[in-house]
């Protein structure tokens, strides 16, 4: 691999020939292999300080500390980043520096160096005509970048995948629930039949939860968009110009299409994540909800011919490497196991977020990239039960039929004729005997035959609540 | 001991004389013997359903469906168990059916049997005047109890001791933030020294901390508030009268003095406890918070003559039973203990909480007494916290001073008149060479000392946020 | 209430005239409310400070560093603690100095007042006869002695309540494996229907994992054997006389009754509880396993009519406050919830474990309850689900009977005979027609009736594993 | 992108012409795009994959259920994806069926049409000369094979790289303790100052808790040598030829290089995860040991000069985008990190192994993938803090010796001499005043000169434990 030299305040690193990073991002490579490719910062914060880099470019051009010329090929070459043309010029890990100044430097050197060839310069040239500290890091430390670049990458992700996938599986199974008004079944508790309720209203309890999910979610919305920008070093805007906070926000939210502002207090912003610690909890709320949706539709269509298969969900991919024709609740494996890691990353955004120190939060690469890994996970893993799983569901008739009729816990109606002790004893001698429940009554002379038709009837015991 | 014979649906169960509950509170005493007293249905639950059994009975005689009289009755025991009477008679524990159901019973066979006693009768009589199912709870079940008992209790802690105890600790930090607004000190990021800022600007991050806890607690109040009552066994009001759910809320907003109503939806209410797992997330939230403010104040007043030692904090022990004169940090223990538990208490509630089946989550208790806990932790630790230590707490000025002066961060402040690199090349000669900056930078003839003297100003450092 | 005075080094404190308590613990009650009385500090550590003081001071007069006399009679108190005579002396929460400090000198003032009282003085007496600090804490600290308390009782928890427990249930469920070893079943994969085992093989998965769990929580019991005791302050020893440490950790498990030696590395005793943790995460394995095996519990004694229901549970209490007659597994979810909360506990003790700082873990108590709690209800939940539930488990034939000759994945025998492909083929016809397997091999003339009859047969189908 | 048209017991699917893998594969790619590129199956699974295909052909050929021939040419295609040259033939995400079914089929696909076109076939080809079910997949379940990847690749994770990394920082502490052994310095409990003892025993605990975490990791070996396969579909063996089990064991032991042995019981190995979850119980518990020697080392080099500042470590790049000269503890802030993200992914395992169903666990991928993430990251982290960092240690001595003189808890080794009270008047004096604990000794009256010079020695309380 053919090598240049380059130095920053350290001295001079070797680092390839073609790459646009600098030294520091080479030091980082160099003193940080730790967990490999699949660790790397994510997408979505390169491309979030793509925005931030371009947004603290014009705003210092216009508060009259940068040169437009300067601000402007930074912008050209952020704009090329957001386009993906670099993708492959950010090669540093999540374990790296806890403020995440290596992959703000390697934002500064690789904007710099790619924008000294733009204005024609070579990356063998000892000098650039843009400075990665002093050009492009200008007005900012990675103290305020990296959380800046956080809550523009993580509030992005959560709008336009968090929120969306939710909603769309959420309206399909609103939908469900209308199309099942009708259908009369057994209930549940405790796993063991229960009165009965119309599969409408069990899956619009699952739908209320979504849409409580969502209202939670979006209550965190205001604490993410806040910035940390212009708190640079500690928080006090040391060496940023006046009414840079604003302006910068002003931009981002522009260049971004949310409605980001800059943070009320710079020194919560550096210090502590608790806007992230706060958001990620209602993706663990939500995480928390789909593992219970989900798993009553793996119990609801089990089966085919011994399990509860009161639904059917539709056949993907053939279930089993051995066992010929089956098929298996695959989307909600996948979603469940979602969920799962969703409930571990809040553990470690929690730890992390709790063990700032004084100024700053080290742990601020750990909590980004296990943010956007869940609230990406729930939006993906949503859509894809929801295309390959919920949008299909049917309930089963016959079985449904069945598990109804055969249900002892009808005898719950009698309970406001007969009272609650006599109707335990039908129940008991129906299940004894493995009779009806109408022949345990009738046999027990607490009632006739059609006081029990008119007093038990399935379709009057779902309430007025249907 | 002496006994008396109770009979329910399974048939007679021995029961203490002496004692109200009846043959299934019993039963519960005998199968369920994990972990003693300390594991008790938390006597906020207890209250609770009070509160509900008390508007039930009244709702339920209003709608006719149960005679004024047996509600009034009802009522008089639920306002004696509210004061406190009863507390002996409520001796179950957490661990035993996961809906409730038990201390739902223990509930019906106190009141009915206290009631029975008031209506002249004994405990020996075989036949009360007041039945435990067909009356006290009636038009309920404990599917809908219990959940309601949980949102009623976890609500009124919350706004009763969680919210008013943060608050305080809020108020004094804030009087503390003002009150230190000029004082000048060193900053830190990634435990090193950073460039300066005030003690009050670092006292404004925690109280920016705290508002957003706050903030994030009542976005939560909305789902806490929304109360099962009304679901009875799977969410669809079964042998409930019409009317009843909205008025039942009502009347348990009126006697508990807070703002509850009946949920949109009982499915949900019933078989998830997201309103549970949403709310101790922002309990959640706030004990990251206050790991970080905690830490920071530990770490501030450590020494007293080896550490960072900037500030003083109330001598309130002897700190050592070996080093005579020592003193500690105690409070600050205590509070970063009680954040760790709540931080575990989040996981348990969150795997109870996605363990629901169908129609009801079995994992109520569990969920009841994690979020009390937490609840009552943080108020209390906040309070104890503010009262023995916040409210205490003074500059070390000499410390201050002296940290502030021997600084070598306040270098930056020449980075945009020198560049970074030169202003890097004096610190780095300053800290190699043991001397002060202005040494450095003079010796580097890289600035004059009257320019050192006009550009490097603490004072002048910490930023129009001060 | 009456009261006196005591003095310890910052002053003079008033404290109830009956107790043997002195002006630290006070203080302490004074300044840590927090919690209530739940949150006392567990009853298993007072009794493992007696034992550990007592040892201390017999150790301390073997070494010639204290009278005989005195030992003898701090000798005497401990011994009365341990027989439960002062429980009422130890008021103090779990939420106070993260040391232990102010519980460790519970323990000191009690024996020492209590000391005094027995040989003639009163509590009134300024001088006490006994001194807390120089005669019953002599040769110790909080540092060491908290710690030591910690492995003690945690020790004698795991070996006396929670291996017996785990080690019952493992005992009965080995029984019923061994009982069922013929009961031919289908087997459930993805909650599907699946090719058969026997219900015998289904349990002895549990088994193994109870084996398994065993083992890994024996593996954890030497690191929890060592104890820090001997560290003093800061775990170089100061202030003790030579041979200490070994001589007190024999004391101790003579006393004890356990293995108990002194930690080789008293820095690592008290700076960190990674013993705790060890152990506690085998706890955790156990919740994991227990969890598996009462989820298996609850959905195979799911029904009675419309579940799964190939076992029978017994019925220990009626189920529902409103569905008459319905019996629920109520032992499986407070095993589950047990589960759950080890769960949780287990983050809360990891995070503790994970804050030590320099020369002391400041997250002791934390540790102490959440490990105490754990252990337990593990062991209880294990015997009360063994003596109410597993003990009484029996299957369900004709439930498991129709299963078995419903199933569709018996077709996996004939992969061997004709090809996964063509087994498939019949296993979907079968599945889309509602016809058994053969009528669908048949019609698809891809075997004869005889050779169905040949080589599908359940009971060939269980393995020599059976 | 040219397609070519593959088949599978549901039907014709699309499959890119160039690939090797076919229509199960090519399903799973279409129907679960959850989480994207970072979050394929780990390529440990993969390679681990093609250990035990090689295993299982060659034990089928020698238990004369396959032709040699076709055993070999599988074993070749399984020896070139050992060899890496098929990386890009496994697409598929973790978030796919919860038994990896998908994966195994994606291995059985890849290596049978490899095999067939090794074998002079074409991929156009209806009919491979070698078949993914029939042929690769012969005599195993995806329901054994990963389970039995997952223990392979865990154990080698683990082995491999785990253990010697976490070796190779014990070592290099070990080294530092001992070239310590004489440094005096001050100690700290609860962050305050308190008694001497060397930093070679500072340092000590670190080596002690890292060799009982080696201990702990190693105790869990056992269990993860344990291997599912044998047990195909529920644990059964069925279609496995007699003596299956133990001979493809020994096989896979011989081609990995690592002693695997047949699980026992094939049921705990399908359905319960337990072996991973305790082996991640251990390897957290090293995460928890971590976090709180790295959290010493960045506090004990904290400074330059307004910290405590006792030791030096190795400057490896700059620190700060914004304040020049500053250098950071970078690599204690990469290991925290991942010790958060290791306590994080113990809660996703343990909530994973806690719900498996009746014959199968279903969260393996999740499982699979959070445990190879720790023992990868684990292992990384302490080579690269190791190299980086622990290796550069060295004692700041002037600031060591400026501690130590300073130290007011010197006068703990008066409390043998003067009593514990006595000797707290004086610290108390000595601090309130600003003098050292001799003047305050001297003017108390409490000692002469001479004893406080003969009697307060801080190489004398450093112990017999030095």
């Amino acid at each position: 691999m053919s090598i240049r030299i380059e130095k920053d305040t350290m001295g001079p690193v070797e680092v390839p020939a073609d790459k646009y990073w600098g030294a520091q991002t080479q030091r980082s490579i160099n003193n940080f292999k730790i967990g490999g490719e699949k660790n790397r910062m994510p997408i979505e914060i390169i491309r979030a300080f793509a925005i931030l880099k371009k947004a603290a470019a014009q705003t210092n051009a216009e508060l009259g500390v940068l040169s437009q010329e300067k601000a402007d090929i930074i912008s050209t070459v952020c704009d090329e980043i957001l386009e993906g043309k670099h993708d492959d010029q950010f090669p540093l890990v999540v374990w790296q520096t806890g403020s995440g100044t290596q992959s703000n430097m390697n934002s500064n050197e690789v904007i710099a160096y790619r924008a000294h060839v733009l204005m024609g310069g070579t990356l063998e040239d000892e000098k650039k005509k843009i400075h990665p500290n002093d050009d492009v890091n200008k007005s900012q430390s990675s103290n305020d970048t990296y959380p800046t670049a956080m809550h523009v990458a993580a509030y992005k992700m959560v709008v336009e995948t968090t929120i969306p996938g939710i909603q769309k599986l959420r309206d399909t199974l609103d939908a469900k629930a209308k199309s099942f008004k009708d259908v009369v079944k057994i209930g549940r508790t405790h796993f063991m039949d229960a009165t009965p309720l119309t599969l409408g209203q069990e899956f619009s309890g699952y739908v209320a939860q979504l849409d409580h999910g969502l209202r939670a979610i979006k209550n965190t919305l205001s604490h993410l968009s806040e910035l940390a920008l212009g708190g640079t070093a500690v928080g006090t805007g040391l060496n940023t110009p006046k009414g840079y906070s604003e302006l910068v926000a002003k931009k981002i939210a522009e260049f971004s299409g949310q409605p980001f502002v800059t943070a009320p207090n710079k020194f919560e912003a550096l210090a502590a994540h608790d806007g992230m610690v706060e958001a990620h909890g209602a993706l663990k709320q939500v995480a928390v909800s789909l593992m219970k949706i989900a798993n009553d539709i793996r119990m609801l269509s089990s089966g085919p011919r011994s399990g509860i298969g009161e639904i059917l969900i539709p056949e993907n991919e053939p279930g089993s490497s051995i066992m010929p024709g089956k098929v298996n609740p695959t989307q909600v494996e996948a979603i469940t196991m979602v969920a799962a890691q969703v409930m571990g990353n809040d553990v470690a955004i929690s730890i992390g977020g709790s063990n700032g120190h004084f100024e700053l939060n080290v742990f601020k690469p750990l909590i980004a990239a296990n943010f956007l890994q869940s609230a990406r996970l729930i939006g993906d893993a949503c859509v894809s039960f929801n295309d390959n799983c919920a949008i299909g569901i049917e309930p089963n008739t016959p079985m449904i039929q069945r598990h109804l009729e055969n249900s002892l816990m009808l005898v719950t109606a009698l309970n406001t004729h007969i009272g609650y002790e006599n109707a335990a004893a039908i129940a008991k001698k129906a299940h004894k005997e493995g009779t009806s429940l109408r022949e345990a009554a009738i046999g027990l002379g607490l009632l006739t035959s059609e006081q029990f038709d008119e007093w038990v009837k399935p379709e009057d015991m779902i309430g007025s609540l249907k």
